[in-house]
């Protein structure tokens, strides 16, 4: 085993491309304060040359690396310190121009635009230019890229254990080299990601919503955030737009891979994927469940019971977190099965959070197997997916992942509390935010925000939203000494 | 693979025996109502035939069996099945008198008692009969030496996967036939069984503790039960019983093979036990901290904190569940660190209960090799217990342990809120139910009891005890098909 020093310059290097790019993705927003003649349209310009002055200064300082590739661990620490730098610089333009003054408050708003989180700390979100608020919309699109570039392309490349589960198609490009790779995910993916954002905002605008609104819930949409640009998220509008962003939320929470194959018309391999079988079932199933406890206890008609059902069973389980309903107030076996999805999560590869369904595919194999070894010692011990045998160290990141994902659900609720926040509060905040889905239990809630909550709190479920979106090991691995031994 | 029908005639006749043990350890009830000259020894010698005669039925009628050997099914199905009617007959002395006059809650509290749980639906436990209150002990103690007979002789015996990690001197008799393996358990842990009972009768007396309220304690603190003859627990006892009873409940929570070592002589080998560290270590650690906590957060003395500390730290770490201090008005850091006690559990193959300390020494390891596998795949990656590695089969089933164990906690908080209970009581009962401890959180302290939960909740409860004292995988495989096909 080869150690190294791990190389600063690369990452600043990386660092600051991302910065620069950050940059450049101001200035729609820029462009947005101007059709609308906002008066902070000088404050928006200075936060960007402020960006872009610190990405060129980081860029040029670190020139000499420009060609030099990062190494496994390079890669790890990029990923966690490129969105705590993205986070933070994305909070620029709040600050600057004043819509979130405190800077807790910018960088929590920030940090769940980044992570497609969709927590918000706004009581009064329609009091905010549209400038900024085409910015918050912006930076979940953002983020739902990053993340589907980390997982189906730079992950896989590195050969993280188990990685390559998630990423259905990578074995075409697996490999070459990491840039041919990352051309291969922009080609096929980004067509997908634009074509969906497209295809949502005419369809939206079908539907009466304003272009200016259409886009910004076709950015949450598709990168699955959640932020909305109305104070009731999209119980407001009609049935038909309901059912729009429904569809498209459920469309995001599939692997991207799987859209590539059936984008090239290879539907029948699409459809053979196991991961996507128990994600419609799941819906469908849970969705029925509740379409019947909300018709049996609310009075309304079957069609609503219907359509708030699956709207915030899509929602919840793909962790986007738009609202139409507030499941504080249902009965409790709906706030259980709210609850129980959010556990579940998405699909890996897509820009959904949460564990994924896959992880819970091969888990429930691995016990069933598990236990019936205690009764048959002989028997032979096969976990599969998608009809190929695992190996044992691909088993062993999935259950590891699984075991230390509730271990920090745990260990966080417990530190919410010591920051002061009651049970169900401190429970529904830390899974929300490290599941990505954005409204909680407790004083959180779709009907709420995260606005009271002390600043510690919003620290701590700012960084929970980081480790959830980068599945934990990444950041978990900064803090051990092998990775930092030479 | 060899299948073949589960043979129901040598169930019954086990557990046949198990009903007419259970009768003759009735008797000594019986006579302390006679000492104490109670109105309600007729009752009980109505119970103790009752007993008697359905066991002498069950018996006679199954007599053809009686030289049968049952197989590994038979005997998981009569691990559960006997735990399930060991408590159901033990509750024919509260019925029958009239004590606890409710079929649930007799069944609950007797559950409780055979469980080592030492949760109480009693309001007023002084105003019950002494013969009643004996009986209620005693079930303790019976149930104690239950779950060791069957963790350390019956379960490796059967060579359930993982079975033999628990008992370390398992090793000496595993080839054995099973009776002369129980003979082992009998004539080497009955020893210290019994020792510890009497030795610390025979402290406590010494310590001013009447004769009957010595022997009551000393059963439930060797089978770290938790149920006290006083309504206050040991509160009001002076601080020399309250440290007598400390370390016994310690004790108690060792694996009693390393006590038979020590007992051999062998300290050296005991010692060099890998789970006996970590258990005292926590012991100390928490101790400390919350001494720490305790002093500088209430008006008491060092000594006092100190004391408080330490006798919680091991009542909870044990399961034993005695109270000296109502730990729901500590500060939220001493909440916590009771709910992380309650998670780790005492050591496998003593009377305690939880997740036990192996489980997580073997898990820990299991985690921080799988992490290290992300950034240096090649790694070799072995788990070791006591210096020797681990196969897949034994590390699988630890694992599946702890997932399967945090998934019941989970599903039992959300079927305790489906009964109506609010979330601090549901996770609080759950937890302490599943590790056998006694106390939990929200409405059913230390300070309280369970006596104002539904019937429903009291059902689930109990098998919740029953599901955390087998862990959980005798009964869990009854409920698969595999386990019945034939």
């Amino acid at each position: 085993m080869k150690h190294r020093k791990i190389n600063i310059l690369v990452i600043t290097h990386i660092i600051s491309i991302i910065i620069l790019f950050e940059g450049l993705f101001m200035i729609p927003a820029f462009v947005v304060s101007l059709i609308y003649k906002e008066h902070i349209s000088a404050d928006l310009i200075r936060a960007i040359f402020l960006t872009l002055g610190l990405g060129a200064v980081l860029n040029i300082s670190t020139r000499k690396s420009h060609n030099a590739e990062p190494g496994v661990r390079e890669s790890l620490v990029i990923a966690s310190m490129g969105w705590i730098i993205l986070a933070l610089v994305g909070s620029f333009p709040y600050l600057v121009t004043g819509s979130i003054p405190h800077f807790v408050d910018a960088y929590f708003e920030s940090m769940s635009g980044f992570t497609t989180t969709g927590s918000s700390i706004l009581t009064d979100i329609e009091a905010l230019p549209k400038s900024i608020l085409f910015w918050r919309s912006l930076t979940h699109w953002i983020g739902g890229m990053g993340i589907i570039v980390l997982v189906i392309a730079i992950m896989p490349f590195l050969k993280i254990t188990g990685s390559q589960l998630f990423s259905s198609e990578a074995s075409v490009v697996v490999e070459e080299k990491i840039t041919t790779k990352i051309k291969y995910v922009a080609q096929h993916i980004w067509l997908i990601y634009v074509g969906f954002t497209v295809l949502e905002t005419i369809l939206l605008m079908f539907g009466g919503m304003p272009l200016f609104d259409s886009i910004c819930h076709s950015f949450a949409t598709v990168a699955t955030g959640g932020f909305s640009t109305k104070n009731t998220s999209v119980t407001d509008y009609s049935p038909y737009i309901q059912y729009v962003i429904t569809i498209f939320m459920a469309l995001s929470g599939i692997n991207f891979t799987l859209h590539v194959l059936a984008l090239k018309g290879r539907y029948k391999q699409a459809w053979k994927n196991q991961e996507l079988h128990l994600y419609l079932k799941v819906i469908l199933g849970v969705g029925l469940i509740l379409t019947f406890i909300l018709y049996s206890s609310q009075q309304i008609t079957f069609e609503k019971a219907f359509r708030d059902s699956f709207f915030q069973v899509v929602s919840v389980i793909t962790a986007t977190g738009f609202a139409t309903a507030d499941y504080l107030v249902w009965p409790i076996q709906g706030i259980i099965l709210m609850a129980f999805l959010m556990l579940i999560g998405a699909c890996a590869g897509s820009t959904g959070g949460g564990v994924k369904v896959i992880r819970h595919v091969i888990s429930l194999q691995y016990l069933k197997r598990s236990i019936r070894r205690v009764i048959h010692p002989n028997a032979v011990f096969n976990v599969k997916y998608n009809n190929k045998i695992l190996s044992t160290p691909q088993i062993s990141s999935v259950i590891t992942f699984i075991i230390i994902y509730y271990g920090v659900v745990i260990a966080g609720t417990f530190w919410m509390m010591l920051l002061g926040n009651s049970w169900p509060t401190s429970f529904g905040s830390i899974l929300t935010t490290m599941g990505g889905v954005g409204p909680g239990f407790g004083l959180v809630g779709p009907a709420s925000n995260f606005s009271m909550l002390s600043d510690g709190s919003k620290y701590l479920l700012s960084f929970s939203m980081l480790l959830g979106r980068l599945e934990i090991f990444p950041v978990l691995s900064l803090f051990t000494n092998w990775f930092w031994r030479t």
